[in-house]
């Protein structure tokens, strides 16, 4: 077969392909296999071989119109899945940090129109083009820095017209960017200001009109709740994801961030693909989500920003767990660089660099149930493919927190970033 | 005057004008002066007026060649100035994090070749092109962040020969980047093996020999010492000091990081320019550096790279101290973005974006001596602008800790980093 794209000499590359089926217990701690003076052959968008550079020029019959490219000394890995960001919002919120600085509290800053108000205000003033231009730029950075999907939250409208804005924004987006798209639900974020002291009539909204008006426009694959006191209650979570579910969505939940709620135990009692954030998680949450085949997704940039601890990370790994981590990216954690991400998980959360990798990677395409698509160098999955200015795994610890993307493949197209074209 | 170069419609310019002389008390905690929709003429790389679009259009007799560029939505300051690293090494040092995280011990490490003594080995290994090269590659991502000024500390020698080799490495980089470069004499940086347990003959190659050649050959401004308990004790660092000092060269001190030893008494005494880390300086250092006009240079990055407590920043603006910020760009802190430094300066410091503002370009030209020239955008300054892609000085900590450079003018030439030329 002649490929389109053949890339040839890279220094090092994990493929992460033993990483590609459902993750087993104790996956997490597996060396990574490296191959060394590896090529990847492209065709359509699709990897269609990959190993040594010798075995796959040998396996060529016929050369690209192309000449290979070569990436001598350079690492190789798959492209970087975000598992979880707010992507889509309005405005900014720069004013709420200069405030808390100057010592007042999140109601004070509630009240002078900061928070989380502050972008519901904007959302809905927003343009759905609006909507669209914000994320894109957004979605741009983060292709700059090697994040080739990215899924996409709700959650900024809460009410039906807006939620629909939001997804109908996400779905736009999907359509500009080569980067994949996927794209979630969620109205329970939080309680609107309308519905002050009417949560039970709010959560009867969601079940009853936005999750059905959602799902018979196809606009989510995915219901998130943020299951938090005061925010949902378990009870409440249980019921939103259920009638999800019941109309076709798969599951996520915010779980266990502030107190230890239950959320881990709700998520994997309803079947989730991923429970997010995890820092208060039981022993018994985690065991039952290890069972149920449940992802933990850990957000450090967000412990970093809200100067919590982190998600006890090495706990989980121990156990067995799949581990994803995400940037979070949303207003009130606005970084969405996957090497910022990394560099809390090895420095704060002491995940060796192969465990960061993979859960950046493949646990992460687990994490938004497209490991049989992306998330590893595999004959088959769709070509997204980095190319790090770094020799080996170790070296995405040692120079941490920036950007060492060389070139990025997405879909099987060469997106040139650091280097221009 | 007809300029070279003229950048019109800027959104928002903090000029950092009001901090160009030296720092006064209570300097830190001013407001930034913001220029709406700013502009600048540049002529010979030299700022020649500086305003309102308005006002700098109606100055100019003869418009430039080029048309004039527009930044409207933008925010503009001095170009960042890096007054702390170590940027000419030779080799990486990405196996020590590995074993840090296995366990290993600080010395199980160096006996596994890690740590300084890696370093030391990779450096005399080294070709003084070969530092050249290295040195380079950290320079220009350095620029593509924004740094137009870097202070590059030798100290990896450890021996009159390859001391001097590291600093006419430094020299050379010099010839070859656009970026002001100042060259510091660390060779008190440790005590280097072949000298265990006679650290006062090393003291004395330093003082007879070593310092001596250095100054003879005028390769470096400054001289640092490492003054630390088990490094070079007080009474050491000062005789240290005091020889570079006769010998014309400017001093800096490592301070006060790991133990309160009188590093920011000893900065103070000998009237050093700045003192650097300062994690444990005592209340009395404080004041005395105060007294001195002395810079107090924070260095982030190491704290979060070692898991350590971070400098009290409130506590030395609150005194009225002069702060800068620096990345400690070094092999055991691989990480050269002012914007991460930034972040956690805000988020882990408390720091003000005004204040981390000024901490990166005036005082931290005042820290390397060089307000005269640099860290404003004032009229007879050299024209090093960066143009961020962010509307005010809070966005800097809102989107924190990613490269928000959109052009980068140093020297007085446009270099466009992230939207390509």
């Amino acid at each position: 077969m002649k490929p389109d794209l053949l890339l040839t000499n890279i220094g090092q590359m994990a493929t992460l392909a033993g990483y590609s089926n459902t993750p087993k217990k104790g996956e997490a701690l597996k060396e990574l296999t490296i191959i060394e003076n590896g090529a990847i052959a492209i065709k359509d968008g699709i990897i269609i071989d990959v190993g040594r550079t010798d075995e796959i020029l040998a396996n060529i019959t016929e050369m690209p119109d192309l000449p290979p490219i070569e990436f001598p000394g350079m690492f190789a890995i798959p492209g970087f899945v975000d598992s979880h960001t707010h992507l889509t919002f309005g405005g900014s919120r720069e004013k709420d940090f200069s405030m808390k600085l100057e010592g007042k509290n999140y109601l004070e800053i509630l009240e002078a129109g900061g928070g989380i108000l502050n972008t519901l205000k904007h959302t809905r003033a927003s343009t759905k083009d609006q909507l669209v231009s914000n994320a894109f730029s957004y979605a741009e950075s983060m292709l700059s820095m090697g994040t080739t999907t990215i899924e996409a939250k709700s959650g900024y409208g809460l009410n039906t017209e807006n939620e629909l804005k939001m997804l109908q924004a996400v779905q736009e987006l999907g359509r500009m960017i080569p980067s994949g798209l996927v794209s979630t639900f969620l109205g329970a974020h939080a309680i609107p200001p309308e519905f002050k002291g009417r949560a039970e009539d709010y959560v009867d909204l969601l079940i009853n009109e936005m999750i059905p008006a959602v799902a018979e426009k196809k606009l989510a694959e995915f219901c998130d709740v943020f299951c938090e006191k005061g925010v949902f209650e378990v009870e409440q979570s249980r019921n939103i994801l259920y009638a999800a579910k019941c109309s076709g969505m798969k599951l996520k939940v915010h779980a266990d961030e502030i107190v230890q709620l239950g959320g881990a135990e709700l998520a994997a009692e309803m079947g989730a693909i991923s429970a997010d954030h995890l820092l208060m998680a039981s022993d018994d949450g985690l065991e039952a989500m290890l069972k149920a085949g449940t992802i933990a997704t850990l957000l450090p940039a967000t412990a970093f920003s809200l100067n919590t601890n982190y998600a006890d990370a090495r706990k989980m790994i121990e156990m067995g767990l799949p581990v994803a981590l995400a940037t979070d990216f949303n207003p009130n954690c606005a970084n969405e660089s996957m090497f910022f991400t990394i560099a809390l998980a090895c420095y704060k959360m002491k995940m060796q660099p192969r465990e960061a990798i993979s859960a950046v990677t493949i646990n992460a395409a687990h994490a938004i149930d497209r490991a049989d698509s992306i998330g590893s160098i595999e004959e088959g999955k769709r070509a997204d493919i980095l190319i790090l200015d770094c020799p080996n795994p170790e070296f995405l610890t040692w120079r941490f927190g920036v950007n060492l993307v060389h070139t990025v493949v997405v879909n099987g197209q060469l997106v040139h970033t650091k280097f221009g074209p």
